[in-house]
């Protein structure tokens, strides 16, 4: 299994302008890339620290995921990201391990990158995203 | 300003021991490091992953910040920590910027380091802890 590195820390906003630009003053960051994955229902910014990224998410409506998270949690921390070399072997692992799959099956995330979730019972309540990514 | 890196991703949880054992079944990561900071009541253990880690935190009382934290809102992830050259310059920047510190001075961490946290409120619901660090 072994994940080699932690992908990206993502945090669930209602403004990710907003949040954006408190970011900027503040931490003197900026994000690289700006998408909105269709799928999952959010808006995301990434932004490149390090070796690993911080990702804002604002939902692009109350009744997906992150807008349903916003509701009951407000703004936060909602998943680590684990970059693995190869999702299937990974999910098998964890399956045979006792962790609880969201997604079965890969699919396709923000940057095009193959990611599952795994369910936060599975490990210190934590959402977890798996992130297939080839070039480090 | 300029963080240069996500140094960890901490997660509160109620048995170190248990998921520390987890996360070697699910993810077989073993942590490189655990002690107990006192000043902050915790026993800490830091699991090394690529450029960044994660930290397990478990409460050494009810009665702690991390104590208080799971009895609101069960085990989850609890602050991100960046990296940064000159923890006075950060702190300097980030009140000029209209954070909120927790710690206006720096205090010693884990693994000896000097570090301080800013409020949730001054960025998207997160706890955001600052970690001096000079070799990366």
């Amino acid at each position: 299994m072994l994940p080699y590195n932690i992908h990206h820390v993502a945090i669930a906003v209602h403004d990710l302008d907003e949040t954006l630009a408190t970011l900027k003053d503040q931490y003197t960051v900026e994000p690289m890339s700006r998408e909105t994955v269709s799928e999952q229902g959010v808006e995301e910014a990434m932004i490149a620290l390090g070796g690993s990224h911080l990702q804002i998410l604002q939902p692009t409506d109350p009744d997906t995921p992150v807008g349903r998270f916003l509701a009951r949690h407000g703004e936060g921390m909602h998943h680590v990201a684990f970059a693995v070399v190869d999702i299937e072997e990974a999910l098998a692992h964890l399956a045979a391990h006792g962790a609880t799959l969201i997604d079965e099956t890969p699919r396709i995330g923000g940057g095009g990158h193959r990611i599952a979730f795994v369910h936060p019972r599975s490990m210190g309540g934590t959402l977890v995203e798996l992130v297939e990514v080839h070039d480090g």
